[in-house]
């Protein structure tokens, strides 16, 4: 185990500053929170919360999706909490944090004497309180609390909720364990294991890292939980809706486990808490056991895009190669929870391989997620499209619009990692960092125009001079990486796991300069990969492309892109926001003929056409039509 | 409109000897036909028209299918009586004529005074009679029974069922009808519309001809007839479950339609009974409404195997030229309807493009829907699968079986069509064929080994010289067609509508010599077809073929077969019943790396594998895996 535990900063440390993400982080707070908190409202989500409301909603948004309360509301609480904490670090809003006091409020009027908070199993189904771990997420919903608590109290200061969340953990501390007459369960849903560790960076308290490793230990034992409760409750538990435990990863002890499956949000999150529980222990059985999914999802199971979880009718995973691009389900939640995962991996393990993957699932498979301007957002992330998969309002489980909008407000935790002695950069953001190595505080500045451009200029300016370890990470895409120190090449030949290490005096006024050329790459995918077979993608720099009907005057399913077409990148600072676009001279199958036999003895004729590519995150934003990510190539 | 109306002849007047489809027809008559009574009388079909079983079966099959009565029960008996009648007519069994004879029996028992007859309205829904003829398959139900009852007494001799039938049509017609009092209905699922004309030909009671012409001329006229039984029911039309009329070809008057929409079953049982009445009534305003409509089909929405109607969601048809491969709907009694439609224009209109489609909508997608012995069945006929779409036993609704395999028995009928002084061959089948043309006997023998080989030889034996037209069709797919009668050779240069008519006065041991060499085709789909865009399906004669799993080593998905790569055929008579198959040297992707990254910057190597295909209508007989039917093409 690598003795540096690179923590990511807290939110209020990290200022993105002139950058490829500030205005999502404007659209984040600007339509996002606004948005989730009003659509929140209108489906009954916030009255469901509300000691004063007697009725509780069963049927919200009436006429328009038929939505009815869900046992799992309370976690989208917890995650427009969240949320709303991290917008307000960057800028404290009097409006909104009224209606984030009110709804803490309600909750601390909720919460009931013995400290238990649900409204579910408060208002819907009292009495029927922790007996059915497996489906009824009620930890699950627990863990977004405390989320939100402790984002909430990070950024204001206010400890009311950050209190109610610890009575209701010092209250599941006594419910489950294995102490005498504890339950020995933990949940259906993956969430509080990560989510306690959060609170344990808050309060230091060791309890609360206690109870996560506790739920991370127990998971998948035998005899099994799930069985025993399920029995308790006069139901056959051979008659589980998906079949197998590993729907939520709870088939086998998770220091057993070695390949993804099921559920792919429940499987990130997890995984999560996993690398979360190995770096506070030091526990290696956790660690090779990370390290073992890891490997799996990434050589089977992954999309290009970082998009996982192929299947609707699990949200999971399915078997190996399995990468259906057009009935991708490739959840929000999911991309969003890789970058959970790989993030907590670098704590324990400096290696590029989980910073270039946290990278690409931000970028493309997460990013997806969220319209430019923050108001819409997909559930499914497919990597093609006819044309009728469009951003929605509002979904009847409302998980995604939080998650991407929580990941993006809080960006800057994700670009850094900070040890004792030692500065790590993930990502190349245009930021502020403020933090402390070796003793000394220490002011990072970060100039980029990256994912556009691969010039990245970091200032490093500590309060006096002294000595630490730069880690810069040297992206797997870039072969001709280039790195300055105050104007004096560094060699890069041994970089050890692809983070270059520049340990030295740093003093105030002291530059570094990466530079990571971007060229257009043709992606190949792995021959098992049925759907991709002939294909090809392409990338530049952490951005996948795809190509949409709107800017290509002949359908892209019928374009070819020969193995000498050039590839030509271009910035189009008027589109979409600003992105760089790429053509490439393609060939297409004259289509579109007005008459003419349906099946023939001679291949269609072909022309030369152009094909233009945009970032796949951008796409479904103008006029709906088909897109496609893997083009048919030579 | 061609003066000339070419009849089929009755199943009674053509042998089927010592060919292709021999032992398909022993198939049928082993299998088929006994399996399906058994299937039948499991499921409480045959119970359902039982007056002595008091209690209707609502649950059959229990705990297999959770199968319930359905509506339309009664045409699988009908479908049952007339595939055991064709089987009759080559022999005569007396074992299944107790159990047919049996069903009549019960069936007489169960009519009403009046003359209705129908179980569902008798047993399960008494009084609603006539009340949704939209949904309720009421009349459609009596088609079918009719259609048993012409073939039953055709094979037999026996009027039982055909008087009780008459009886019924009597009642239909004293039910609709233009005049006072009248209904101005027709059936949600046409079929009454062609049954009507072949009991026409039976009975020769042009009353019969006029009820199947109104139900064609009514059909989706204003006021609408579902909107005013709906309401008539308290119904709101606009409520109707699959939005639009087109579902049932009742959106518009049958003249006025120029697409193929809807239900595919519906829609060509419908245009066949609209060829049907244009060839009886020599009405050229329902020809042209047919040419469009062939036209609609040929040029946007057939696939290659002759299936067609791509979704599940209407059993049909969606947009022109969407024919996805694997989600393909393609339902074996569409390219069995396809097989009667086609049949149909033949007898008004000796067009090479009619025979041509019904020949390969018979090789492929209709003959693909039953197992070589007779006994299994596909619903649905994609054109890839991943191996989990298996053959099956059973079937809710179990039109498939008794469909094919009432082609099956009848084929004969398909093969040639008679006129006054002419006769057409339309399907090259070994068979014996006896008919009067120009007031002669006349004795025409066919013995070729098609669909293996194109070498056709016909004898044909007048009882006294006589002079008649002998029309042959010279399929599209033949490039170098040549013709002997009596060893000289005739010029096919001027071929009229690709049917070469020889005129002459023929005289016993005239002998005509066909050959059509058969060499195979790589076929590309219309540009338009998004799926099969950079693909090629081979063909043979009218064989389409196909790739399985279990004859190929490597994936078919990732084999690619070059322009020039040779493709050789090779009777094969120990495999499938005996069959051609083809090799091609293609080209595969190297799958099956043990690790490897997912993606990557180079193409995967390419190595030379040898392709195996096998004609499409045997797929699915051996180990479950993977099929294509459209191959990676250069």
């Amino acid at each position: 185990m690598n003795q540096m535990n690179f923590r990511a900063p807290s939110v209020a440390d990290v200022r993105i500053v002139d950058d490829f993400w500030s205005p999502r982080q404007v659209a984040t707070r600007m339509a996002t929170v606004p948005v989730f908190y009003e659509r929140c409202r209108e489906a009954g989500i916030l009255d469901h919360i509300d000691p004063d409301i007697a009725v509780k909603p069963r049927l919200a948004l009436n006429g328009v999706h038929g939505q009815t309360a869900q046992r799992f509301w309370d976690s989208d609480v917890g995650k427009l909490v969240e949320m709303a904490g991290y917008v307000l670090v960057g800028a404290r809003d009097p409006e909104l944090e009224a209606k984030i006091d009110a709804l803490v409020d309600k909750l601390g009027r909720m919460q009931q004497p013995d400290g238990y908070l649900n409204s579910w199993f408060t208002y819907q189904e009292k009495g029927k309180r922790w007996t059915n771990l497996r489906d009824d997420h009620e930890l699950y919903s627990a863990g977004h609390l405390i989320e939100g608590a402790v984002a909430y109290f990070e950024a204001t200061g206010k400890r009311k909720l950050l209190d109610i969340m610890c009575r209701y953990v010092d209250h599941i501390a006594t419910v489950f364990g294995t102490g005498p007459g504890q339950k020995r369960g933990y949940c259906g849903h993956e969430e509080i294991e990560l989510a306690l560790v959060r609170l344990y960076h808050v309060t230091g308290k060791r309890k609360h890292l206690e109870l996560a490793r506790y739920f991370i230990d127990e998971r998948g034992r035998q005899p099994h939980y799930f069985d025993e409760e399920a029995r308790a409750r006069d139901v056959d538990p051979a008659k589980y809706y998906f079949g197998s435990y590993e729907y939520g990863q709870a088939h086998i002890p998770v220091r057993e486990q070695n390949k993804v499956v099921g559920h792919a949000v429940r499987a990130m999150y997890l995984y999560s808490g996993m690398a979360d529980i190995a770096a506070e222990y030091g526990d290696l059985s956790l660690k090779a056991a990370c390290d073992r999914l890891w490997d799996d999802l990434m050589r089977k199971r992954l999309y290009v895009t970082g998009g996982l979880g192929p299947s609707a009718r699990n949200e999971g995973f399915t078997s190996d190669y399995d990468l259906p691009n057009e009935t991708a389900y490739a959840e929000t939640c999911a991309a969003v929870g890789l970058v959970f995962w790989a993030n907590r991996m670098l704590r324990i393990d400096l290696d590029r391989r989980y910073g270039d993957a946290m990278e690409v699932a931000l970028f493309n498979g997460a990013l997806g997620g969220v319209s430019l301007d923050g108001s819409l957002f997909y559930y499914e992330n497919p990597l093609a499209s006819r044309g009728a998969h469009l951003r929605w309002k509002w979904h009847r489980c409302p998980c995604c619009p939080p998650n991407i909008g929580r990941l993006i407000a809080s960006l800057g935790r994700y670009a850094y990692g900070v040890a004792a002695d030692a500065l790590a950069v993930h990502l190349y953001v245009g930021s502020d960092l403020r933090c402390t190595l070796s003793g000394t505080n220490v002011r990072i500045a970060q100039q980029t125009r990256y994912p556009w451009d691969g010039a990245v200029s970091i200032e490093v300016e500590p309060e006096t001079p002294t000595s630490f370890g730069l880690h810069l990470r040297i992206p797997g895409w870039c072969k001709a990486p280039s790195l300055r120190v105050n104007g004096q090449q560094i060699d890069l030949g041994s970089v050890e796991k692809g983070y270059v290490r520049i340990e030295r005096e740093w003093k105030k006024g002291d530059r570094v300069e990466l530079d990571l050329p971007m060229i257009v790459e043709r992606i190949h995918a792995h021959p098992d990969i049925r759907e991709d077979a002939g294909r090809v993608a392409l990338k530049r720099g952490p951005l996948v492309y795809c190509a949409e009907a709107c800017d290509n005057a002949q359908p892209v399913y019928a374009m070819t892109l020969p193995a000498d077409a050039s590839l030509a990148p271009n910035f189009d600072a008027q589109l979409l926001g600003g992105v760089v676009t790429l053509r490439a001279e393609a060939m297409a199958d004259a289509v579109g003929e007005a008459s003419g036999s349906l099946y023939r003895f001679a291949p269609p004729p072909r022309q030369k056409a152009e094909l233009r590519a945009i970032p796949y995150y951008a796409w479904g934003h103008r006029a709906p039509g088909a897109m496609q990510v893997w083009l048919r190539g030579d």
